[in-house]
């Protein structure tokens, strides 16, 4: 298969390496391990992309992000979920094209669920930083959010979260300080694809690379970032 | 069968009156349907006993808790979650003889789960009440529990936290102001019987009806205890 191939071949592949590291028992592989097998499956299909993988990273360091096809991987989002048997886990698989994440496939291996289209439910992340600063901001923030919404929930899974939104299973979704952009390429794609917006939590346009992420559907975008705003 | 068949039939019976409400199309079907479901299954094998249920409870008002064998239900926990295609919902089926939890289902027919035995992890609910008193007591909570625990997780159902517990899925769980018994009458069960602890989150037993519950291993009951204490 080439290289240029078309993006329909680019969401097979994905597709593809997702399934293969869903069925690898995932209690006695590493998350690295089954960071290898994806990026194995994809680089023998396209040799010329460049790689990006929250393991990989986690060993040698940053890898930028330039315009080329760049595939972004996170083997395991919700590690700790997954590790105490907690339903939200998934392989997230995202490519970018030009930086701009354009395929998109997150995959739940224990419900085998890929998303589905479907009072407001929010969802977000307590984050895992506990300086008396981060703290105070996020249970600030909260304060004011539950006076405006239903139901609030906490998956774990940045990449699921996203999902929820794409298949209207939550409402509002937002997330300051994830781990990195293997966190959000998958579920990006998948939330525009479904007709819903992604965005920076101050409204400005959404950037991969900066681990700040809203997303809801386009109705919800300016009261969603009105009651942000109000809640800083 | 008897009335008062052993706690090995009363459990098998409750098995039985769970699965057949988690075969229950839920989507065409309302909560009083599958209430009624479970409660004719158990009526017909228990006349004598009492039943209290959600349903039941919301449309003829309160039937109080007396000292005779009594089926506490939740025909469907995680009611906003179901609707939403979010997995986390159940049917909760419990006994109380001498207002004691002794008997205790709850099947959550998603993930066709039930509980199994296994940093800390918190799991808690906001609640339905926004008043600011309310909001306000439970995100100052929260921010005093943040410094304490790694992960926050939110589920949206009181019964399957429980039953996080019980299966060690999750550590602490506490909850304040749930709608009633029947979130708490099964899961309480299968808590104790995991060798869990069920008490209220001062440190006084747990008591069915006062609508608060906190939940954890024998361990870590006075450091959670604590932890509640200072949040306050």
């Amino acid at each position: 298969m080439a290289d240029n191939g078309s993006l329909d071949d680019f969401l097979a592949s994905a597709v593809d390496a997702a399934r293969k590291a869903g069925e690898v028992d995932l209690v006695t592989e590493t998350d690295k391990a089954c960071e290898d097998l994806i990026f194995n499956h994809l680089k023998k299909l396209y040799p010329t992309h460049k790689f990006i993988g929250e393991e990989t990273t986690a060993a040698f360091g940053t890898t930028e992000l330039t315009d080329e096809p760049t595939w972004i991987v996170d083997p395991l989002d919700g590690t700790t979920n997954f590790v105490h048997g907690f339903p939200f886990v998934c392989v997230s698989i995202g490519l970018t094209i030009g930086k701009v994440p354009t395929v998109g496939v997150v995959y739940n291996p224990i419900i085998d669920e890929a998303p589905r289209l479907g009072g407001l439910r929010l969802t977000l992340s307590a984050g895992t930083k506990r300086d008396k600063l981060t703290v105070d901001a996020t249970t600030n923030r909260l304060n004011s959010l539950l006076f405006k919404v239903r139901s609030l929930r906490m998956s774990g899974s940045c990449a699921l979260n996203l999902c929820g939104i794409a298949c209207g299973r939550l409402d509002l979704f937002y997330e300051l300080g994830f781990g990195g952009p293997w966190d959000v390429a998958g579920g990006a794609v998948i939330v525009k694809e479904a007709g819903g917006l992604v965005y920076d939590p101050s409204g400005e346009d959404f950037d991969i690379t900066s681990q700040r992420v809203a997303a809801s559907n386009p109705l919800l975008k300016d009261a969603f970032i009105e009651a942000l705003k109000q809640s800083e």
